[in-house]
């Protein structure tokens, strides 16, 4: 999609000097649910032509805007346009348009992450000279399945676009630096047995109790907490579902457990997966998903700096998030964003406007 | 529903005296599945009403009738006249009409139980005299729920044509005596967790692995087999279903397990309850349903006569049967009757013709 056959409704206008926290009111403002950015985007990048100092490029939705100031490292800023949808409960306050209780925003994408997106384009109009060159990428479909992400998408297209030294994610961290990211991988344990009439449970073999071991195992289990690059990751591993059986007097003749690993980032998918097939070795086990993880990195120059100029011991990120492909691509990367991760998606999500300056204050602070 | 209001269709004639394969045929065609039962209790009361030496009662689409000899013992002969619903699959056969290959009958109830009910017709055509007094019970509504049963409306309302020394239900056995039945217990054990993002599963507690012990238990548990008067009664305890979870990215916060216990009639059915909350201490148990097993009963005059008479080794019934329902009046009672009780409710229900024949001779030479 261009330009200008993007949409029929008139285009917004931006502030980009106000002050941050306005700033990411007037973008929970502009309703951006996942599919549906592109008013958003179109505010956004007609915002952005009007720096002289950037080079902006449009793709779909995301929006890729650099500085070319010839400095010696170049950083990535980058945050996802969408949201989750609008809650369905009335009275809700994470929803849009966006409002004020004394100095907290709510609204929908206030934490998840407008107030992020609000703080990488104070920069963009503030910062015409970092002391860094940035590249500032703002994407579509963060929130969705990831072959929709507007991030996957300027990979596979536009990835001279992205080349960078080190890279921030602004999803909302309370503003600590959280590195890297743990990987998660997905198996289905199935058992098999026979059917039969509970009457006559000895004419069948219940696959219930051929998952009884699974159970065991994973229950007895301890996940490790492991050390990469300095930051403590802690390990998980559950059964997430479990369905079995089909009335009350037939012996089941089938049985699935669903197991969820969330793996340090020292591990690689395929070695996680050697840890849930050793685990349940002997059953029927069926990888469904994996995602790796990403090292924090941040004994690389760039994110040093930057965890200096932040001030805050850095913590380890534990959900996935889109680091994970800057990583792949060889770009160490970090969480650094206002608000608290665990309002995401809630029906009360909102922000500190405190907290969305003072994000914005370390980062003008690292790179100016 | 009275006789006479009962339906519109015109009576079918049912000759009593033909050979009792054939009967069994006629009685297929009437097609009886539970809840429409009229037709066939229509032809059969009428039968019945010819015969002088019965005295004949109707209770909805039941029949009770009775001989009154005056004889030292009154024995029940009782079997139900409905069937479960014709097969779907095309070609089966083990539908209406009935049909014949060689000297096999096919068709919906050929073992489950019109062979039964011919039996019980034959006799009370042919054997006017018997040495003990016989009250034939003909019932609808045993494929159903225990609450339409016909037998148990019959007891409610009609207890006092139901007074007898020994039943005999002739249901399909193959022609062996089975006595007694196990009885059955079903309960929903719930286990609770916390809720949780999987990526943070240390928020949260899995209701799945709390559901470990469970399965290990009853993986572990060694059912007993019970001798209850001569015969040996084998029981069974097992997860029937198991539910738990609901997406792959949660940390489930309820796990449900169903269990069956198949208890030998030595035990209440709270004696079996307390078993099961022995074997599954600590765990939130929920009592579903339960119905009390039939002890067999055998050492009573009239059953010991009447397996004599049958002349072979007489075995325990696994499944439960409305011998349970007799046995809670005191009536110690069998199931016997032609066919096999595997092809009961098959799309290729059948019954060798002679052994009904073989059933029916059985008896009349114990009621001679």
């Amino acid at each position: 999609m261009t330009y200008e056959d993007s949409g029929q409704a008139p285009l917004i206008y931006l502030d980009l000097e106000q002050d941050v926290a306005l700033l990411t009111a007037a973008l929970i403002d502009i309703s951006s649910v996942s599919g549906n950015e592109s008013a958003l985007a179109d505010a956004i990048e007609a915002a952005l032509r009007t720096l002289d100092h950037l080079h902006v490029t449009r793709n779909g939705n995301a929006i890729v805007a650099a500085t070319r100031q010839g400095r010696a490292e170049r950083i990535i800023l980058a945050g996802h346009l969408d949201t989750v949808p609008l809650p369905s409960t009335p009275g809700s306050r994470g929803t849009v348009p966006s409002s004020w209780d004394s100095d907290v925003l709510y609204g929908r994408g206030a934490t998840d992450m407008k107030g992020g997106v609000a703080v990488q384009l104070a920069i963009a109009a503030t910062v015409p000279a970092p002391s860094k060159d940035i590249t500032f990428v703002f994407y579509d479909n963060e929130e969705v399945a990831a072959e929709k992400s507007g991030l996957g998408r300027l990979v596979r297209e536009n990835r001279e676009l992205l080349e960078a030294d080190f890279g921030i994610l602004l999803e909302p961290t309370n503003g600590t630096v959280e590195g890297g990211c743990n990987g998660t991988i997905r198996f289905q344990a199935h058992t098999r047995g026979l059917a039969a009439h509970s009457a006559r449970a000895w004419m069948g073999e219940n696959a219930i109790h051929a998952a009884a071991p699974i159970l065991a195992r994973l229950a007895a289990y301890q996940p490790a907490t492991v050390s990469v690059d300095g930051l403590d990751y802690r390990e998980s591993m559950n059964a997430v579902k479990i369905h079995g059986g089909t009335a009350g007097n037939v012996i089941p003749d089938a049985c699935m457990v669903e197991i969820n690993y969330r793996f340090a980032p020292d591990k690689t998918p395929a070695q996680a997966e050697a840890v849930v097939r050793e685990l349940l070795a002997g059953f029927d086990l069926e990888c469904t998903d994996s995602s790796a993880g990403a090292r924090p990195g941040l004994d690389a120059p760039a994110p040093a700096s930057f965890v200096a100029a932040v001030g805050r011991e850095p913590l380890p990120k534990y959900g996935w998030t889109d680091v994970a492909r800057l990583s792949e691509m060889g770009i160490p990367a970090v969480n650094f964003g206002p608000g608290d991760a665990l309002l995401a998606h809630s029906d009360n999500e909102h922000v500190a406007a405190q907290d969305v300056r003072d994000c914005l204050a370390a980062l003008v602070r690292w790179l100016s």
